[in-house]
């Protein structure tokens, strides 16, 4: 007998503003739609804020932000998110927007990888060159494992207990999960863990490095130098596939060594740390117009085809568009302008964050005497 | 007879850039052209780089520009020349520009009030709300005196020598110039140095004020507080003037006091400093597409309607727009790719600062090694 009170779906979030993509310009975005009272949801794919310029390049200098002679990746999203602050955005991080639909109210229904449903009134797309995903394993037959012996992201790490991991890649998530196994207590540790790279060089932090010669130097971990080249697997027939879609048994990797010959390491399996790479995915399902994938935007507004839905920063296009970080600051900023005026319904003026005191009341800052 | 080997005429400055206006935007328009390989020579009326934020708010804070949390209008000058200051731009400061004219060959000809003549392949219009002119008082009379009894300038302090002066106003400009009169050795030194403003408060540095009052305490300036409510001067038929226009003879100005008593306070000479206020001036002549006094553009290049001629930040305008500082920083970005593309006679691509080799050498700095 079914239940005669079931519990209802949990009602999606309602919000004026969501913005896709935790970059600059998606933390600029925040920060100009703070300035007219509207407060944002971001979701971004990433575990962090800050987009491509942590990701790619924390610590090179930039020195083409106005008024900033020179800071690094790192360093912008730092400023960004302490200008930001006072308005508090709601953080959606390490989860990816999967749908958006339109709603009979002209409302949105946004939906991420992670489960969170948000309504919103207006959303802004800071998409960047798109959502960021483990770039895979370029190896013969390395699609046919994915998921299975071969991943691209550790998980719980006691999952791995008593098998012969293979970790491979030289920057800082290789490393972090080569130490995270071989610090977990005998019973839960692997029992052979290899940290294999393609040369003797580590683009990681220097602590990291350090701890990882550490662990080889104890015995903990495996350091090979070389390249992966392909897979030994199971013949079909030793096999038992739950589907049609199981993966097959890895017994070995191989490994093209630094000498030049190929050798088989027996492996259970295998974690790929190769960097990220961007996607646009979902954003090109939702009916907007794309050109060469990218939106196409006016440029008085930053709307895209869909009222309300505003496209800002690398992914949009439009006549004389260059991809730099200060030409999405101008977009988000006459984004935000349209939005509120949308959301308002009429036209809203512009006012100065030197004098306006109601710009400085939103700020959380005192408004300088006059004379 | 006539000399049959006379002196060439002074040739012009040849150019690849002009930028009329050294505010924010005239800056980092110049370092846009910068990074393109572009050097730039920079037109200012002001006696210094830096535009409105140093004449209209030096001390108070900016909340918007990105990546930088709060700065004063002065911060934000000096990081804007620092952020400059690799591609030495040639800067002419306290000159207008007068004319421009289309040359048969496509230049532009450019001559200031200073007498500078500039030859440009080139012009970026980043005149703000234009060019900063002495506030005029508002005193009956006042016009018919400019220029000779009223004076906006100090000029030359010895031409005061024996006379009655008066010097009209609050801030640094007024309290600068009866310091420096009052410091003259006594064959220069005007007879007397009254400074004259409508209340005893002074917006100036704390140092001027206190040179000030050390200086009326020992009686080498007298500080008198009421304003300007008019003039008494000779009569027209003791005045022997050389022509027609020349100003007639002062020999009071009639001082509205603080109890609100008009009296005529003797003097020869009254020098006002009452601020500045823009004007844009000469370039409304420049057969330009005007709309409601800004220039109109497209925001692919933000050209004018004069192929070579661009315009950038607030003396702009675009379906849109909204005056402020990192629209501009925007607009003179996509206008220096747009004018590379002129001057090179090819398509000009976009190359980071993060990245580029090319950028690196012009910007001065190492380029980053690569694993």
């Amino acid at each position: 007998m079914p239940d005669l009170h079931p519990a209802p779906a949990e009602l999606p979030v309602e919000a004026d503003a969501v913005i896709i993509g935790a970059g600059p310009v998606g933390l600029f975005q925040a920060f100009q739609l703070g300035l007219h009272g509207i407060h944002s949801h971001i979701v971004d794919a990433l575990p962090h804020s800050g987009g491509q310029p942590v990701e790619l390049y924390p610590d090179k200098p930039i020195y083409d932000i106005p008024g900033t002679r020179v800071c690094t990746g790192r360093e912008l999203a730092q400023s960004l998110l302490e200008q930001v602050a006072p308005f508090q955005p709601t953080m959606h991080l390490g989860q990816e927007v999967t749908q958006l639909e339109t709603q009979p109210d002209g409302r949105f229904l946004l939906a991420t990888s992670a489960g969170t449903r948000l309504l919103a009134r207006t959303v802004f797309i800071a998409a960047g060159v798109g959502a960021f995903q483990p770039r895979a394993l370029k190896a013969p037959g390395a699609d046919r494992l994915e998921g299975g012996p071969l991943r691209y992201r550790l998980g719980d790490p006691a999952q791995y207990a008593g098998r012969r991991v293979v970790i491979n890649g030289g920057e800082d998530a290789a490393l972090d999960a080569a130490l995270a196994l071989a610090a977990l207590p005998p019973p839960q540790r692997p029992a052979q863990i290899t940290l294999l790279h393609r040369r003797d060089v580590f683009q990681a932090e220097a602590a990291r490095v350090d701890a990882m010669r550490a662990a080889v130097a104890q015995g903990a971990i495996s350091l090979r130098i070389g390249q992966v080249a392909g897979f030994d697997t199971a013949p079909p027939e030793h096999h038992e596939a739950a589907d049609g879609d199981a993966s097959p048994l890895m017994t070995a990797v191989r490994v093209l060594d630094a000498d030049g010959q190929e050798r088989a390491m027996p492996a259970d399996q295998l974690l790929a740390f190769l960097g990220v790479s961007p996607r646009l995915g979902p954003v090109t399902q939702w009916g907007l117009d794309i050109e060469r994938k990218q939106l196409r935007v006016d440029t008085e507004s930053f709307s895209t085809s869909v009222r309300g839905i505003y496209a800002v920063g690398d992914v949009n296009t439009y006549p004389g568009k260059r991809k730099l970080i200060l030409s999405g600051f101008h977009e988000c900023t006459l984004a935000a302008f349209a939005a509120a005026e949308l959301i308002s319904g009429q036209p809203v003026h512009l006012q100065y964050t030197t004098t306006s005191p109601r710009l400085h009341a939103l700020l959380g800052v005192a408004t300088p005497q006059r004379d």
